[in-house]
């Protein structure tokens, strides 16, 4: 089986692609070739025996994707975006990356399948960035669209592209709606949601953090691991249920700041509570203040795709994975 | 006050145009230059003493929309598309006219803000089409979009390109979801919503119908008057009571076939009734069966946009606009 990953030097695309090698084979189906492919040429992962292709490739580039299409990958997971607040700043790049770059991959897929069969399991991460303001306290799966970005703009276009492909019978598509990913490994960063990790992750390694927002705020989670199980799931399971509605928001956990704090200290004790620093920063909690809460996510749950139930378990899975087992 | 016409050759269009000219103006402006566009070049109205411009263009062309853009027209009112069932047919033709069309109209005046500020009014027709089954018998404001045509989801795209523009500023954008137009004038055509227009319109003139569906089928409806009302409203009113959710679906009428016929009977009498032959058709009743039976157009009526209470008003407006008050 040949599988390909569009982004695959991103935090998930790793991740994805360390499981991928560790499982061998997708529903005893072993993978055979990958292509891993992101605007920075992709890392060499260990242990793979298969063939490997790695690319930086620029997908909004027309030229691109009738390329990569070409070698007829079983599984195409597509996770390359620029990130919100990237498209928010360039309006160009946004529409030119996010929807037009989505495009070019499901046209090439289509112009692909003229010359002979071919319908590839397509797999797109959306965003939960596609509802906007005033939402409920739990988003059920028939709330609609309106997004408050560019970025969920791009998104919520390219669900409705692959719904419509798939439909056709063009490739077999599912779009995904990530939760935030929390604890997200490596340095704080300046995304507006970025403090949901660091007040876990830097303490848990004996660094301070910053909380902007009060502890009141709360918001919709899934671990890294969580959030490669979904991919995995998405690209195995049957989509004849899903029927013309292929996209679907992902189940997580919807807790509050101070809730995330109680977890912290259950898990690694009062002294890391202490590294967290109250800096209320008003820009911060205003762009917060219209992001979802919380999702049913009835549909995913039925569909057999899981998520954390509680944020001890996230912070467990943090210290398994990025921290070998031991709080710093 | 500069106004421009994307699709003034078609049923709405001129009637739009009709009624522009009869007006005069829009809320005490009065109207000094029309640019009327189509694929085919729009016939010249009557009685109109401003400048007047006559164009067939293809949107789908991207030398097209800086071309018009460049006049600056104060309103912009886009209602060139092709309609549902040739989307379905030709793909690629579809997304070309419905998508990027409207695209090159929105980057267009983006690029024509960029040289020194110009924000028109623009007016987008869009389609209950957006909505796919299973939908409740009446869709509110808050249901999501799953369209199951491709003119569906095309439309579904530009409504979310029409409010991210908008939102940033680019254009003061509405997005208007019509009802199927009933009773359409002019002959009986093959779209298979026309059965709706027909049995009413051809009885009228003396004629017989088809009707291929059973009495009980329901649908939303609203008269070419009350479309083009829709449009001048979308035209004037403050757009700010909108916020970032700049589609509505407008309101209508909700009837049954039956209730279309005890309303006919009522204006026209038995004699009408009894040239609507009943040839049921399983391929029209089926595309029916998938389309929304009615919606709470709750917004779009608390924001002032009004259409008809009755079927009985809806053919009466079809006796005095189309056959000179008189029933054939």
């Amino acid at each position: 089986m040949h599988i390909m990953i569009i982004g695959a030097a991103g935090m998930v695309g790793r991740k994805l692609v360390d499981r991928l090698i560790h499982d061998g084979g997708l529903e005893g189906r072993s993978i055979s070739h990958l292509t891993l492919l992101d605007v920075i040429e992709p890392t060499k992962p260990a242990g793979f025996k298969g063939v490997i292709e790695r690319k930086a490739v620029d997908i909004s580039d027309p030229a691109v994707a009738p390329q990569i299409v070409k070698a007829r990958p079983d599984i195409i997971f597509h996770l390359a975006a620029i990130v919100s607040g990237e498209a928010e700043a360039d309006f160009e790049k946004g529409y030119r990356i996010n929807l037009d770059g989505t495009r070019h991959l499901f046209e090439a897929i289509r112009h692909e399948g003229q010359k002979y069969f071919y319908r590839p399991r397509v797999v797109f991460t959306s965003s939960i960035a596609v509802y906007g303001t005033p939402v409920p306290d739990e988003i059920d799966d028939e709330f609609f669209l309106t997004p408050l970005t560019s970025y969920g703009t791009q998104k919520a276009i390219c669900e409705l592209l692959l719904a419509d492909y798939s439909r056709r019978g063009l490739f077999d598509g599912i779009g995904i709606r990530l939760p935030t990913i929390c604890i997200r490994p490596g340095k704080p960063n300046k995304a507006a949601s970025g403090f949901f990790s660091n007040i876990l992750r830097e303490p848990l390694s004996g660094e301070e953090a910053v909380l902007p927002v009060s502890e009141d705020v709360r918001h919709w989670h899934a671990s890294p691991r969580a959030a490669v199980g979904f991919l995995i799931h998405a690209a195995t399971m049957k989509l004849e249920p899903l029927g013309g509605r292929r996209n679907l928001s992902m189940p997580g956990l919807s807790a509050t700041v101070g809730e995330q704090i109680e977890a912290l200290r259950r898990v690694a004790g009062e002294k890391a509570v202490k590294l967290i620093r109250r800096e209320p920063d008003a820009t911060i909690a205003g762009i917060v203040a219209n992001w979802p809460r919380g999702f049913t996510a009835a549909r995913a749950l039925s569909l057999g795709f899981k998520a954390e139930t509680s944020f001890d378990e996230i912070i467990r899975i943090h210290i398994e994975d990025e921290l070998g087992g031991k709080i710093g």
